[in-house]
């Protein structure tokens, strides 16, 4: 039996590094994480409890394809409680984590072969779930100057059929402001160009609060998950609004491919969006490890980075050091006992000689690893290795 | 913004019928449900126990991609357990749902425009996935004299680059034994093509056990589920075994694709592993269901069809009373108020003229549609609608 092409993607590499990093501590080593974008914490206790009264007393079966109809009416009513937005809960479709809302998507909107922009650096997943359906991902340079997203500009002469933006982004964790998604959501209604907005970051912000695309548009995917905020990463739930017009076509989809999302996730998702006292107790331990972490990595001699307006990354220039971020971690893993995200994952181009750290584990995780990294790094000044 | 065409594909219909079955019921109707493919009982109890005392002091994050490998040994103890194979644990991969094996399968074996080889009827979301991924599902006619099921002979000609069979299948139940197995097996071997087996409906078989495609070859994706036997629908978890030499494509798909199955979910299907005397109870309830239907659909006229070796379907040729099996499932709703599904979900070609009832349900549900079918077919023979 032959592989295909189309298959032969690259590894998520920050998937690799977690294995490197099990397989670790099934040796015995003690191994900080600071490469998977994952809280350390779990579901809000207050939903779980719920859930588990339920577990016992119903099958669970399959939902409809689309997601429970609670589920639906209640992130509508999100929409209306964060962002002043009026959306109609047809327009929600509840999905496999955002991964699934991303397959949905890209099928629903383009043809084999069609050219997607996406801002470098960005999450590695968009670049090879694109190439396993047979699409073309194009890596837009990003730069300071922008806060490292994608501008109106870049989209002349791309010839694309769509493009994904992320706010708060990862690695980076910039936003785009509500000009800026005007800017982009005009400029893809002018080229013709399908936009799709990643908003998984959303409610992890350290001051000023994110734009949704919908408060700019209708004319837009807007994709979602209960993975971070709502802390659920492993329950692999997430949403995504589509135009009015297109829900048939992705629930027809979503029919075939997924059947349904976890049902007990779903339930679970609707009651974490009733526990926000809890989730914003995390939010603060992220924001206390925000500027433990800013002033470690400066302290450390590391000091080209962005300070993030949100999600829980920091993505420094590590150029100084290395021009090959895949052994700079494997060394990080071997050497300090950290397990953290080579750039190379976010940016085929440049990422090299960038590092991804998340700061979304417990605050004595983060003291430690701030420590383990000042203590290698001294040692890489040093010459010693 | 544009719909791909790609992405134009049919809708799962059983779904459809489920959606509507569940508005109905919204409004009040009391539904008898033989249209999804789903028991009414849920995970096994023993199992749901164990993973309730582990939800609230476990955060249950991401697992690795290619799942939890305490979960992959298990299975393949399973495998030694109830199939006499000795089976690398490597080779597993927990999936999310038999749905993401399709995905994760097609995508690693197949190019863009691939010819699969189907035998119809079959599992309606093989063709729209395949079409979903610009591939190209090849329906192979089968007949009665070969149990519903493709044979060596139907490959020659038809430039396949990939061949997928199930066994129990659905629609049917019929199964394949060792010599279908090996005989398909060779041809494929011969002409180039490769083998998938989706057995998702083994341990649900009334008199001959079913044999795995692993009996006979290593050359083969082979796929199963938690959602039939082991009762877990809703919970998303499924498996599938690959030849040792593409593990890491599938493992570099699953990664970006899907980033893990649900946690949660791994956990229970770990413990429902061990809990197979609850679940042969309730394969003693779909042995008697079978028989019940039997017997009554032959007592509603409805006597076309060949008694299932396996899962929990009964396939019926109903060309005597329609040529349009969507309208017969729409009526059978509204007059009957039971949910069954059309044949031409499984058959685009034949599948007018046939029905499918599913008897998972609880056997007091059976019997109650066997009456209301009963009665609605008297109606139809009296010719009042």
């Amino acid at each position: 039996m032959k592989l295909s092409q189309r298959g032969d993607v690259d590894p998520f590499i920050v998937m690799d590094v977690m294995e490197a990093a099990r397989k670790a501590e099934a040796e015995g080593r003690h191994i900080i994480h600071m490469e998977v974008g994952q809280p350390s914490t779990g579901a809000p206790q207050a939903a779980l409890a719920r859930l588990v009264g339920e577990l016992q007393g119903d099958a669970m079966g399959y939902t409809v394809g689309l997601g429970l109809p609670e589920l639906r009416a209640r992130i509508a009513q999100h929409y209306a409680d964060v962002y002043g937005v009026d959306l109609d809960p047809a327009r929600v479709v509840v999905t496999a984590g955002a991964s699934g809302a991303f397959l949905l998507a890209f099928n629903a909107l383009f043809e084999t072969g069609a050219r997607v922009g996406l801002g470098y650096p960005c999450y590695p997943s968009y670049r090879q779930i694109l190439r396993a359906l047979d699409m073309q991902p194009v890596g837009i340079r990003t730069g300071m100057e922008n806060r490292m997203q994608p501008v109106a500009a870049d989209l002349a002469g791309l010839d694309l059929a769509g493009l994904l933006v992320a706010s708060p982004a990862n690695p980076t964790g910039t936003m785009l402001d509500r000009a800026a998604y005007s800017n982009l959501s005009d400029a893809c209604r002018s080229h013709d160009i399908s936009l799709i907005s990643d908003e998984i970051y959303h409610g992890i912000e350290y001051g000023i609060p994110a734009i949704s695309a919908l408060n700019v548009t209708d004319d837009v995917y807007v994709i979602n998950s209960f993975s971070k905020y709502f802390s659920m990463t492993g329950w692999r739930v997430g949403w995504m609004v589509v135009p009015e017009d297109q829900v048939r076509q992705v629930e027809r989809l979503a029919q075939n491919m997924f059947i349904c999302p976890g049902h007990a996730a779903q339930r679970l998702a609707l009651y974490a969006l009733d526990a926000r006292p809890e989730l914003d107790a995390n939010l603060a331990v992220y924001a206390a490890n925000r500027d433990l972490l800013v002033a470690g990595l400066r302290a450390a001699g590391l000091d080209r980075f962005a300070p993030p307006d949100g999600a829980f990354y920091i993505y420094v220039d590590v150029s100084a050091y290395t021009d090959n971020s895949l052994t700079f971690a494997a060394d990080l893993l071997d050497e300090a006992g950290i397990a953290a995200a080579p750039g190379v994952d976010f940016d085929p181009e440049e990422g090299q000689r960038w590092m991804r750290f998340c700061y979304a584990r417990q605050t004595a995780d983060i003291v430690e690893g701030i420590a383990r990294l000042q203590a290698f790094m001294a040692k890489r000044a040093a010459g010693v290795r």
